[in-house]
């Protein structure tokens, strides 16, 4: 087990009737004013805004509203929400919706108190580390990035199409409301792009290079089954609680570090996803289920042990240890037929990509210096990332 | 899946080479004074003490020392802790120990703040709610308790020889140092009493009423697989850091509100043990090894079901679905032999004691008013909990 350093300090109130008592739940963290931070129009067609407005009214809370946050959060918002909160003198950000919203929300907080440009604290190349934030708060509306209790952030910049990440503790939302019950009206498509989100996050972690790492490894398997299990349930036509509630609080610990302490994980995915998200406009979990089975077949050789416990353990496979190989390409197919299955794309093509746009896509991956590779549990260059791009065409 | 908050502000700093840099760690969290609380040699043996001391003195930290906690830690020693603080002006109190320890500190936390007697804040007839604490860190040298991220704190007043405990968020501690390494000198007895203790504080919460959830009974089982696939490994004379690694971090994960989210924990268990180490001065993993399979053998038919699944995914006996109760009493069975083959006993005359205790020890038992019983999978009365003491006599 690899040295680590955890701290998942957000509070979560978990269930029915949180948002009601949203006002006083901010006056018990000192909060007198916020801004108000959304995206489109669903949060007000299922009654959610106007439940958390009415309690802000009543809990006397002075509200700044910035809603249009759109999929993929960009850069201009971003800045808006800085000027905004800057203008107003708001020291507290509330977030009501999914990823999107809260990691623009997490970059205005990294932006008001910062004199220079926000778009310098974004890896792979930030110029500035950040050491202060306005605090956030989230009321959850889609299981699937884990933002609600992460430490990381993802923004396009419009300026070039680059989508591109920060991680810091201070990020980390003060308290989370998750009421399963605010998916009710989620789009089925969306939903199943945010399973293929959380399995992403839970993938990320699990095929790593660490050695001794029962427990997260079995953590992980756990996360997994879950959500796989839960998925063609909360998928069918009429809403059910328990598998909202099962999948929406396993996109939380799939993405806040539990799974991730003391192993090191791989991230390649996400990171030539990000790409296909920036070129496209497709949704971040749509990528994800096109990207992944294209590296797991890719990487797989490295590890097959691993691969072949996956199969195992999270699909059901019966250990075969007389075909390692063949129980590995098993838990790969299967992966592949579970996105499939959901609703997912599973080629570039189907995005409207074509064989010219491979080049431009790898050439963005933002390869790490001084390697200028991506990804740890095999790290690839932008050899690979089009080799891989092309095996999912 | 039951509502539920959840809030594990601990910071973690797990591996090896932090407890060195402990004065520095302090300073970072605006600290320049502590209490350093502990238990007997064992740390001044190790060498633990003095690197702890030593990195204090570089980082100019005052420091007023309390050791001699005890297994079992007294109110007396509790009291003195409070004094001394007062006296003192000391307001972080640096726990270096295991549970006895981390709890005496967290008493002491709750104590100095407070106008009346400390002993006003413990349940089951708590006076008090407490509003105001000191903060506690700690460097845990015992993988058991979990004490080092819980909200939880159990001590025992001489008077009367009761133990009991209180919970509120507001004594998890702000950081904990786990460092494996530290574990290296423990006794195996006290290891494996341990181990008992992480078990049983994941069946305390495995072992419920509450439906649909899935993820939690699945995250309870990775735990649970973890801690009894890594004890004999632990137990073995050579030192073995990974597995003391997965067990250490098992612990803290078994009893800091994760396995237990959205579920009601059932605690007669913890209950009852309370009275054999109060009477016996039995150690309370061990206490624990002999109430568990006891009290499991009185209740497995309230939800066989759930005990055979307990069998099959923690125990690995294949699935039977023709004889759930034959496999639910494997499962008991396997729980029983594994607490014998680390070396605890199993009945109450080992402990020293007779039939003529049962009715003591029961009417002893923390009955919560005003049902008056213990646990929630199956409430206990006061003959239950005679039954089952009867039983494991």
């Amino acid at each position: 087990m690899e040295n680590f350093s955890l701290h998942m300090p957000t509070r979560i109130f978990f269930g029915t009737g949180h948002e009601e008592k949203i006002g006083s739940l901010l006056k018990r963290f000192g909060v007198s004013e916020v801004l108000l931070h959304y995206g489109g129009g669903s949060i007000k067609a299922s009654g959610l805004y106007d439940k958390i407005t009415a309690s802000l009214r009543a809990a006397k809370i002075h509200c700044t509203e910035l809603g249009g946050v759109r999929p993929n959060p960009v850069l201009s918002t971003v800045r808006e929400g800085i000027a905004l909160c800057r203008e107003r003198g708001v020291q507290f950000i509330l977030a009501v919706g999914g990823g999107s919203v809260i990691d623009s929300a997490k970059a205005i907080a990294a932006g008001v108190p910062y004199d220079g440009d926000v778009w310098d604290f974004f890896y792979p190349m930030p110029k500035k580390r950040i050491e202060k934030m306005l605090r956030v708060a989230t009321v959850l509306t889609i299981p699937a990035a884990g933002s609600e209790m992460s430490d990381s952030c993802v923004i396009t910049n419009e300026d070039g199409n680059l989508k591109r990440s920060f991680s810091t503790d201070l990020c980390r939302p003060v308290f989370s409301v998750l009421n399963p019950e605010n998916t009710r009206t989620l789009p089925k498509y969306q939903l199943a792009c945010g399973i293929t989100d959380m399995l992403a996050h839970v993938f990320e972690r699990y095929f790593t290079n660490s050695r001794e790492v029962e427990l997260t490894d079995r953590l992980c398997e756990a996360v997994m089954q879950t959500v796989i299990f839960n998925a063609q349930r909360a998928l069918d036509a009429e809403f059910d609680y328990e598998a909202a509630a099962n999948l929406m609080w396993a996109s939380s610990l799939a993405h806040n570090g539990l799974l991730g302490a003391g192993r090191v994980g791989d991230w390649a995915s996400h990171g030539i996803e990000h790409e296909l998200s920036a070129k496209y406009g497709v949704a971040h979990g749509e990528g994800l289920a096109i990207v992944l089975p294209g590296w797991m077949r890719y990487v797989y050789k490295h590890d097959v042990t691993r691969f072949a416990r996956f199969a195992s353990k999270v699909w059901g496979f019966e250990m075969n240890i007389n075909d390692l190989e063949g129980l590995a390409a098993d838990g790969i197919n299967a992966t592949a037929e579970f996105f499939k299955a959901i609703g997912m794309r599973s080629k570039i093509s189907e995005l409207g990509g074509t064989a010219e746009d491979i080049p431009y896509l790898a050439a963005h991956t933002a390869l790490v210096p001084p390697a200028m590779t991506i990804g740890n549990f095999v790290p690839l260059t932008e050899t690979d990332v089009s080799n891989i791009l092309n095996s999912v065409l």
